[in-house]
């Protein structure tokens, strides 16, 4: 892939994945673009034009191939080789994100969960004990350890994330609510789950305002 | 605000207002757009226009006045008023983001929890005991609940976007893994945390692509 694809389209590309892992799991073998535009609410073009950025992935007579489509966005997606994961931070959040069965379906196998807190050292989650950060660095190592994720209070993120960088790890999954620092050989994607909320406080805002502008012009006409 | 703001702008809005509640807590009076651009790693300039769309918050003499702008970007957030929360799914999911502290303070108030499940009723989750679905209509109405979250399993989300909207809920933070069909009138802010780590998996494929790409490049020019 020479082009480079942006990053709009990159953010929608684990979505159809979503929906052509369903189709596909529904024995669907075939769907035009109109069809999945309007299962996935985007319009057919949009699709089209997402497609065509990686060739368009022929589709010919009736429709595209939902098997070859899934497939070939799973390989685009890097979801053809498996990553072993770690979390560090054993509590609610931690326990959530271990026990997301999903993620194993995707290739994203659970290897292991580390936490500072001694009283959880030993603690069985989802079959894996939770050990000591001590034991990080060894165990990144033994067990080709690609991705951490850090489900820690932002007081502890940055050091980890440090640890975690000099130990080879290749990309970091951050729930902790602080930006993180680390070299462009690391990939980090930030889950920042106040912003979001704080996002959906936004539109309630928003669409309350324009509902108070419109009574308001309502009100002014009669 | 009579303009359209750019979808771009708004998913930025959060973060600066978190990186501008920072400073205010450590006590920075006054910061420039070259300071904040610093900091946050991204350009002064594109922190001068995502600003101007709110008219520019006056920035004179020496950089912007922080309180101000946190206060301004706050307003614009709707985080000037209380929302009240209801969690829909006691999973450890749903504690997780009943025991985020850092919600309280940006005005959304944990009000209650509800589950299907009969086990965890009565359980309690940060002071509340979790409930019954057969009790959220009441609830919903006299606590006066605007926000709920969903973080249950994507089989019983749609059922139960639907009762809430019925309910007359204004919001819904989903976390389960669906695209829900809900009115226009009631807004909701995905968290697909399975897209979320599909796209880190597409960012380590892509970088390890380009550095096989500049090593055959390097051989090629050898």
């Amino acid at each position: 892939m020479d082009k480079e694809i942006s990053q709009a389209v990159i953010a929608r590309l684990p979505r159809y994945f979503r929906y052509l892992g369903e189709l596909k799991d529904s024995g669907v073998e075939r769907i035009s673009s109109q069809e999945l535009s309007r299962l996935m609410h985007v319009t057919a073009s949009q699709i089209r034009q997402d497609f065509n950025n990686f060739g368009g992935f022929g589709q010919q007579g009736y429709g595209y191939n939902v098997e070859y489509l899934y497939t070939e966005i799973g390989k685009i997606l890097g979801l053809d080789k498996k990553h072993h994961l770690i979390i560090i931070g054993a509590g609610n959040l931690g326990q959530a994100l271990a026990n997301y069965m999903n993620f194993e379906r995707r290739g994203f196998i659970f290897t292991g969960v580390f936490d500072i807190n001694e009283k959880l050292h030993g603690k069985m989650i989802r079959g894996m004990k939770v050990r000591p950060m001590e034991e990080m660095q060894e165990f990144v190592r033994e067990n080709n350890i690609d991705i951490a994720v850090l489900t820690i209070p932002k007081e502890g993120a940055a050091a980890a994330a440090e640890k975690l960088v000099g130990m080879g790890i290749k990309a970091i999954w951050n729930f902790a609510h602080v930006d993180l620092d680390v070299p462009d050989s690391v990939q980090v994607e930030n889950v920042h789950l106040s912003d979001s909320l704080i996002k959906l406080s936004y539109m309630i805002n928003q669409y309350e305002n324009e509902l108070e502008e419109k009574e308001k012009n309502a009100s002014g006409e009669a």
